[in-house]
């Protein structure tokens, strides 16, 4: 094996990514050393990229960045028991640290020493990767690289669904992004009686339909509130899983929603915004989920059951591909509103 | 109207049924009068029939039976808001009192003065029946009668698949009489990754595998056991819905149950058995859930979004219909175990 | 029995009430008429005897007000079975519909066409009210009478309280009102390992020590942060009660919250409020549940069992009395932050 | 330090135990060294000691016995972050393996690789004893040896009682051994309405008295069912707590259960028995939860906090006090039915 790999790095603290050589990584005891086969691009390396406010207060120059990865298995440390060499797996991206109270008691997707591949320390943009055993989550050996890239995302989706009970339920997803999306076809896989769903992107509305959807609107274009309710005879929807972070998104989602409704919130806000806190919440009895992460492992597990049984199919959602070193043209097509997953070779 | 109809009537303490002319029942200021459209045969209906030890010390003859029931709402007393005469219902079987502490904490399923009609009071083998305007449950006008007179006997399946988490999760179902079945297609529709099957009766193993059951057994020809391990990679069920009530089928549920599984029991057993209390609950570290009819009236709300959705298609449980007057042959057709749902028609 | 009572009504749009005489109340068939032994004062009744903009909006003069009331049953109608003339009894004061979905689901508390009494409709400060018998509560007919005023009072502080998981968990209680105090005093009983309270009144916030609170703070004057964290080896609380409605308190609350951390919200805000969704609910997975009245009826269950083994002491509660006929004092010393409960005696 | 140890040894299959010198275990990369300060005898222990049907299945000799165990951390692995030399430690004795499902799902108590210390390996009745540091449970340096070494059984009680809503509720606890008696307290502690309990043992019975128990009921001798009946107006209890696994308690527990009550199961039956299913859980829609060791690692923080705010006082438990060499008068005491915890010092 060589020494250097290829790898997308930010080099600089400022916008951009570059094709840099660098050294395979080096495991720990408890580590793997993944050979990648392909990783996709995710919200969260748009704002790496773009170097927003966020980006420059966290992450730390220079770094290869990316955290959607799946590749085989080529080395482990002394103290691996799983997976085994040679093991096709899709990474967990959140590192934790096993010991802290949020940890050790099943609520590992908090830990307090959390750190993100791709974001606190080198990721998956790149031909190697060196991760701790337990984040290298074991496929079959002929599940489609397509399917198999997405799994971290698409754990966002199913723990976002399965916080609230969708059962015979409508429910109403905002931000049909990939995530979006998936989530789409997550509610309708685990028995919403209804799925209906808003985006501002003409083209994220029609696949929407194609995942599931009952009833896909354009957020600003499309009368949503008179749609959703009638759909609903009068009433809203049961279930609000808000995806897109949208204040407008969120405002119109509590507006629909009925007395003693759920809401699981992933879409991450661009900052503080007013909120009509007592009709939203406090009259209405709802319940409100704050959603980070994956549960570790128990949302792996349930969604690795719904792709299995085939309850849910997500080979619709990789639209794109790209070779590692076309990582620009990837970014701008993610960055378009025009795509599903963007997915990189090595 | 006639002051007189027809109903299937116990008319004293033992075997058999007759037909009988009997008043037409008078309604209370909160109750409604039910033109009766279908009936079907439930299992407790055939206790009765046989006058088997529970029937004999609980229904007071004479009594006219039955109590799956749909039909038209002809006449309301003076307090009634809700339904309206002509509406189209099913009927909720159980009247309580809506003032005991069960009541009034919305578990009204287990309130302690609930009276059966068909077993406690005048049921709805007949051409008219009253009953508590709350009991009777609104249709769609063109709900199919075979859908419509299903709705309290779908709604004990409902209640146990709802009771347990079955989403993504491996579950098996023991005993596939008509609420087993329905059972079946409830757990694929709420999200089960798969779903495993056992009766007695072929003819009902097969009814299973068509109401989309993965995997169908008899209990007693077919290596259960070693069928549900190896579909689970030997792992076991993650929930057993045990809707037999023989011993030997919850044993081997419980032993086919994974550690902290999840179990819902509706069947009722023969009387006490011996059980392996220790291995299936206690290490195991098992959650039991004993099912008592329908929660009122949340279980009835899922029920109608499961078949509004379509995600549950109840129109080929129904399987034999009869006149009124057939009861003889449609009680010795429900016997025989050679059917889904036996619908009699005024 | 006389044909006229004195009461306190607002008679005309527009601060202030007045005492007048109005006829006595008639009864439906299934409501009661009880004479009224004491009353106490809400901050929703500041509300309407300041006639501020919710006031304006809700209230329809001329009514008579007055939501928290004990008295005895003097008559009733034809259909009811419970309570007893005679039966001491304490009010709950949202008459529900019965026939909603949420009433028919066990959701009586978000019931879609609740009517308050003393709010959209006659009250109870006055010598006799009329409501429906499901809405008295029968007390044991030695229970101090001002303990039995409380009774629905303290229902917003059970039902806040047994929303989170408290057990062996740090609490911070936001809001010394009488409704916080008597929450702290809930915490603390069903096993929070520790209850933390903020005010802005110094005279609250001993009343919280009293009440059982292991740190009570004024919320501007003290650092309230500082010395929350360093109560909690720097780790914040697991639960927050936010009983303020104040955003700045919600705020300092969401800031100490634990990742994970529980939220039960029943505070009503002034208005809308520009609030840091991402860090306080998502980024921090917070579980945050609104809450609206009681549980009809589980909360006086719960309620009356903290009461009757001990466990909550409501005693210290009331502090001042007051003859009807001195409301206008009455409120001026709920108003003044220098008070517990305010009894009204006709 | 010396290399032999004296330690108390099932040396053959067959009752009895004796004293012997054996070498002090040597530590693994993710093991700590404990110098035990004291260890406590368990129901366990008793099985093992008199070399019953289930020890002579499980348990391998030679073998050093003892699973209660506290003590000072003098060494540790190269990969143990935490607990510090110096430390003192309450043990875990479940040593999991991390990499099972149940593991990866914050179900450690049901591992399926789980190896217990003094069962499946050498354990605590010893100079030292080396474990997995996580299992090492760090106690403030000032907690009295006598608390320090009943945690691992104190968790079996907080298990038991933090799995139902005990809340306001009336519960009955079958079975006032030492897990019993804790329990007893802990109900109370998180809110009980009132706690009844039962057992065999006279001694015991007062001994659940002074835990905090309103009516402790000689299981045989006093008029069990009646009294509770006459205790709770006629209802029954909300929650049975069963730490006996006697048949007769199990079945006088169930009946004296209110329907839609809760049961928490942790006492371990002598073998298969006959109950009756029907009435004692189908019908009455029980939920029924079988106990397994520790929620890993939740119990222990609950457990923590209970004893730190003070909610629950420990030190009555431990009634006998011996040296290590005194093991078969330690064995006999604790066989008699009148001690609390006997505590064995190295």
């Amino acid at each position: 094996m060589a020494d250097m790999m290829k790898a997308v790095v930010k080099s600089t603290a400022g916008p951009g990514l570059e094709m840099r050589e660098v050294p395979i990584p080096t495991i720990q005891p408890d580590e793997v050393l993944v050979k990648v086969r392909a990783a996709s691009i995710c919200g969260t390396d748009l704002h790496i990229y773009n170097w927003d406010n966020w980006a420059a207060s966290r992450v730390p120059p220079p770094i290869v960045v990316g955290h959607e990865v799946c590749g085989e298995v080529v080395d482990r440390g002394a103290m691996v028991k799983t997976p085994e060499v040679g093991d096709f797996v899709s990474l967990e991206s959140h590192v934790i640290c096993n010991t802290c109270p949020y940890c050790r008691t099943g609520q590992g997707h908090i830990c307090e020493n959390t750190r993100l591949i791709g974001v606190d320390r080198d990721g998956g943009f790149a031909e190697y990767i060196a991760i701790a055993a337990q984040n290298a989550w074991p496929n079959p050996p002929d599940l489609p690289v397509e399917i198999a890239v997405l799994q971290e995302n698409f754990g966002n989706a199913v723990h976002t669904a399965f916080a609230a009970d969708l059962r015979a339920k409508k429910v109403l997803v905002t931000g049909c992004g990939p995530v979006g999306l998936m989530t789409v076809a997550v509610a309708r896989a685990i028995g919403a009686r209804a799925v209906y769903a808003t985006d501002i992107s003409r083209y994220r509305v029609e696949f929407a339909r194609r995942m599931g959807a009952d009833l896909a609107m354009h957020a600003v274009d499309d009368p949503v509130v008179d749609l959703v309710r009638e759909a609903t005879d009068g009433e809203g929807v049961d279930v609000l899983l808000e995806m897109s972070g949208a204040p407008s998104a969120i405002d119109q989602g509590f507006s629909l929603l009925k007395p003693g409704g759920e809401v699981a919130l992933l879409g991450v806000a661009p900052g503080p915004f007013e909120f009509d806190w007592n009709h939203h919440i406090v009259f209405k009895a709802a319940r409100v989920l704050g959603i980070s992460g994956r549960r570790l492992w128990q949302t792996w597990y349930q969604g690795r059951g719904l792709i299995r049984s085939g309850a849910v199919d997500l080979s619709p959602l990789v639209t794109h591909h790209f070779k590692l070193e076309e990582f620009d043209q990837a970014f701008a097509t993610m960055s378009s509103g025009e795509s599903g997953k963007v997915m990189l070779t090595p």
